[in-house]
Formats: C-alpha cells, sequence, structure tokens
C-alpha cells in the first residue's frame, strides 16, 4: 500500500511528463501555468489508493486515469474563476486575470479536451467511462446551481446539499469508482467507496465554506470572505437563515445582497449574523457527520482494516486542513 | 447510397432524439437551443457518407459518431460566440447574447461532454478516437490562432491557411476519416478521405470569408462585414495585403485598425481596397485549385465512380452556397 505522500509524488512526477506543443502560446502557456499551479492532487490520489486497495500492482493505465480527473478539475477551476470573477488562485493570479477570458475559455475547453484523451485512453471498460462522463455533466450541473443561487435571495440545505453534492462530491466520488472499477473491484465495494468519498466530498465543501470564512488569510492564499462578498450561498448562509426569525431574517438576507457597503464591512457584519445563529458550530457538526458516515461506508468496503488506513488519513486530513 | 437529404434527415431525426434534463434550466435550455438552431448539419452528414461507402449497412454507432462531431461542433461556435462577441448567428440570437458568458460556457462545456459520451461510446477501436481527439484539440489551437491574429497588424497566406486548417478543415476531415474508419476502410482511403475533406474545408472556410462580405444580408441571417469590423484576418485580407504595395499597402493596413470610423464606412473602404487588389477574384480563384485538388483526393478512393457522387454532389453545394 502506498501513502499519500508517495502517490502525490508519483502524481507530480507523471503531470510533469505530460508535454504540450509551444504555440500557440495564449493556449499552452496557461494551460502549464494552470497544471503547476502546486495543487493538493486530491482526486488522483484517492484514485490511485482506491486502484490500490484491490489492483495487484498500480499500472500506467490507473496513473492515466488519475490525471485524467486531475486534469479535468483543473478544467472546471479555469473556467470557474472566469464566472466567479476570481483574481486569485492558490496565491497566485487567475488564468482569466493573467491572460483574459478568451484565453481562460479555450485553454479550459483544451485542458477538458486533454483529460477526454487520457480517461478515454486507459478506461478499458464501459463503466469507468461511465463514472467519469457521469461525473462530468454533474460537475456543471452543480456550477450551474452555483451561478443560479447567486441570483436567488435564499436558498434552502436541500438545495444546497444538491448543488455541492454535483459541484463537489461527484468528481471526488468519481474518482474513487474509477480507481476500484479499473482494479476489478466488486459492484457492492464500488458502491461503497462511491459513497464514501462522495460524503467526504460534502464534508470537503463544508470545510471549503468554512475556510472561506475564517482561514488564516496568509495560510489560506487568499482574502477571506470572498463567498460572502460574492453572495454564495455557502453551508454558513444556509444554516444562518435558518436559524434566525423575522426581523434578524431580514436584516441578514437584506446585508447578504446589498452591492452598497465596502467589502471588508460586509464581511464583519455577515460574521456578526453567523455568530448569532451558531453557523461555526452547525458547520462542523455537519461536518463531523459526514465525515463519520464517510467512515462507515468505507469500513463496510471489503477488504482488510490495515489496507484502508492510508484512504482513512486522507479523510482526516482533508477535514483539518487549513488551506 | 443515401443522398445528402436523406442522411441530413436522418441526422435531424438523431439530434431530435437526443434528451436532457429539464434542469438545471440556465443550463440545459441554451444546449437545446443551440442545438435546434437549424444548421447544415455538414459535418455529421459527411461522416455519414464516408461510412455509407465502405459499410454494408449504416449501423446506430455511425449515427452517434455523426451526433458526436456535430455535438462538437455545436461547442466550438457557443464558446466562438463568446470570444468573438457575436450577437447573431443563423439569423438567432446567440447563446451568450441570449443567456450571457456564465451560461454560454458552462452550456458549451455540457456540450463538449455530450460530444465525448456520443463519440467514445460508438469509437469502437482507438484509431476512430485518435481522429476525433486530434481534430478536438486543433480546434482549440486554430481558434486560439484566430484571436491571436486579431491582435496582429498583418499575417501571411501560410498562416492564414495554418489557422483556418486547424479550425475549420480539421474538424471536416476528422469526420470523413471517423466515418470511413468506423466502417473498416483501408488505411488508404482513409487518408485519401481525409485529404479530401480537409481540402474541401479550406475552400469551404473562403467560401466563408467570402460570404461575409459579400453575401446577401437577408439570405445571409447576420449582417454582412462582420469580420472586416471584428479585424479578422480573412483571405481577403491576406490577399489584399499581398497584392498592395508602398503607402496603399500601408493605408490598407491603417484602415483595418482603425476603431474610430463608424462600421459601415470601415466596410464600405475595406471592399474598396478588396476591389483594387482583386481579392474576391484571387479568392475564388483559390477555392476552386482547391475544389479540384479535393475532388482529386476523392477521385483515388477505391470505391466505384458512382457510389461517390453524392460526396460529389455535397463539395460542390457547399461552395455554392449562399449562407
Amino acid at each position: 500500500m502506498y501513502s499519500f505522500s508517495q502517490l502525490a509524488e508519483q502524481v507530480a512526477r507523471a503531470m510533469a511528463g505530460l508535454s504540450f506543443p509551444q504555440t500557440p502560446e495564449m493556449l499552452y502557456q496557461p494551460m502549464r501555468y494552470a497544471l503547476l499551479s502546486g495543487g493538493k492532487h486530491i482526486r488522483p490520489v484517492l484514485l490511485l489508493m482506491c486502484a490500490d486497495l484491490f489492483a495487484q500492482e498500480l499500472e500506467k493505465k490507473h496513473v492515466d486515469l488519475s490525471l485524467g480527473v486531475e486534469l479535468f478539475h483543473c478544467f472546471t477551476l479555469i473556467h470557474d474563476d472566469i464566472m466567479d470573477r476570481a483574481s486569485l488562485r492558490r496565491g497566485r493570479p487567475t488564468v482569466v486575470s493573467k491572460w483574459g477570458v478568451s484565453a481562460a475559455i479555450l485553454s479550459g475547453d483544451a485542458m477538458l479536451i486533454e483529460a477526454y484523451k487520457l480517461v478515454c485512453g486507459a478506461a478499458g471498460n464501459a463503466a469507468v467511462l461511465d463514472a467519469f462522463n457521469r461525473a462530468a455533466t454533474e460537475v456543471c450541473e452543480g456550477q450551474q446551481l452555483d451561478v443560479d443561487f447567486e441570483q436567488q435571495p435564499t436558498i434552502t440545505k436541500d438545495e444546497y446539499f444538491a448543488m455541492v453534492g454535483k459541484k463537489t462530491a461527484a468528481l471526488l466520488a468519481a474518482s474513487a469508482a474509477m480507481g476500484a472499477l479499473a482494479a476489478s473491484a466488486g459492484d457492492a465495494d464500488v458502491r461503497r467507496l462511491y459513497d464514501f468519498a462522495y460524503k467526504l466530498g460534502l464534508a470537503f465543501q463544508l470545510q471549503d465554506d468554512y475556510l472561506d470564512a475564517y482561514a488564516n488569510a496568509a495560510e489560506f492564499g487568499k482574502a477571506t470572505g470572498g463567498d460572502i462578498a460574492a453572495g454564495k450561498k455557502t453551508f454558513l448562509f444556509v444554516s444562518t437563515v435558518a436559524a434566525l426569525r423575522g426581523r434578524e431574517r431580514d436584516d441578514f438576507l437584506l446585508l447578504m445582497q446589498t452591492t452598497r457597503l465596502p467589502t471588508a464591512e460586509k464581511v464583519l457584519q455577515a460574521k456578526r449574523f453567523y455568530a448569532k445563529a451558531n453557523a461555526q458550530q452547525l458547520l462542523k457538526d455537519a461536518e463531523n457527520t459526514l465525515f463519520n458516515a464517510a467512515m462507515q461506508s468505507l469500513a463496510q468496503v471489503s477488504a482488510p482494516r490495515e489496507r484502508k488506513e492510508h484512504l482513512e488519513r486522507l479523510a482526516l486530513a482533508l477535514l483539518q486542513r487549513k488551506t
């Protein structure tokens, strides 16, 4: 069994081995930049860990699939940053802010095509491809819901979980399932690993919401409060709306829709409402519930406990992360 | 053998049979709109004609591949219209002008994913997929070159053909090759059909350049002169630059870069330079040369002459089109 750092190193080596043409420079330079932006490579490592549970040995096809999901993830970040008008990601300028909208659209498109080249070439069977295809569509649906929800004054918790389930959890779940499928795991184990990673993905998104409001900005690589400024419907938002009543709830919704306040002031006031609603604690409770459910799914996977230790550690690390 | 109209009808029926979820509405409504915009379905018909040359009978896999290339083409139109700030296509508002940038990016992304689902599901062998993958990347490269060239005062004819070869000819050529490959044609015939469609694709783009400047606007479905207004490097532009000398050449380049003139006036003046350079005739000459070369490639395909008649007629129709 390989540890997170061993697999992350393998992924990083394989990523460094990807080569793109030199020209058109405005197409391939943003792609190289986006791929070498020092992400955590959670999806490819998760895929490889799940393959490692069942395969005799990790093969090139597993690594290619893992790169495919990472490139897909990278494509979504490039395009999401256009829609979110984001200027920073992981402490560096986004592709759209560095090269403009056209280059960001096209380099994202080309990245999606590269992702499909890798996945189609390595899938081997229809089930692996189906899992990827399904998640690919769900991620687009989730991003569209996210954009739609920005325009709505409020949404329910169910709507929140439906959105982040597609936007964030689906690709993590598909990564786990693809790794297991490519290593010929049985259907029941594929489903359990899918469930494990799906619930973990929801918890991961809660941690994202948490960090966007409360992270140490220096560690975080970008300013906190971005979600509040953009009117994103985070878990902190939906649980605050659900907890407040009457005048206070109205004031909160009014605040979240205003464009008149300076960002810092809006963030400060929003966090006061979060505190009244005990939203931080509600988020941590929900995160723990999801984490425990994920662990239960993992426990049911038919592999010896000690073989699953790296997956447990990965899950824990995702929830304790500061960035 | 099936005629253009028989195959176009089959494609239209199959397209009408594609179904997408109802929600998120802002994702799937633009996709439906873009697919039902009454395009000519040249690429899927070309693919089916090339399959029909060698297959006993056209099968579902051929139709699925043909839909895949049409959906891919449709994805490129949605995203290109964002980059080109185009408000009309085929006489109707573009997706970006109707639903905005975010919805256009995402519905284009989801369309590309649907294209890959169809092509991967029906490819059957690696060669079909490789042909599609190669073209997919080339189309992105060609579009990037097109965007790059807008910023340059001038380009050479070689640069022009390299750009339109990728942006327009590559997908037509891949469609022909994919059809032949999926019907188990031999390598030599696949190559000849690729060459046929590639040269035809270049001629097709010349006709596009011609129509953008000289079409009957009512038949054309949008205003003429769009390429001149946008500073596009068309064949008319490059052959005018190549034909003019000294002061006249400088004046033309200056005119094409100006943003101060009203569009109608700029278009009028540009066309005067085109006339001096005899650019219309140069374009028609180049178009005929390419058309004849395409016909030569087709003639070498090892199938009886009468089986190739529909492809000949398709080629002719593409060059005589008014829209």
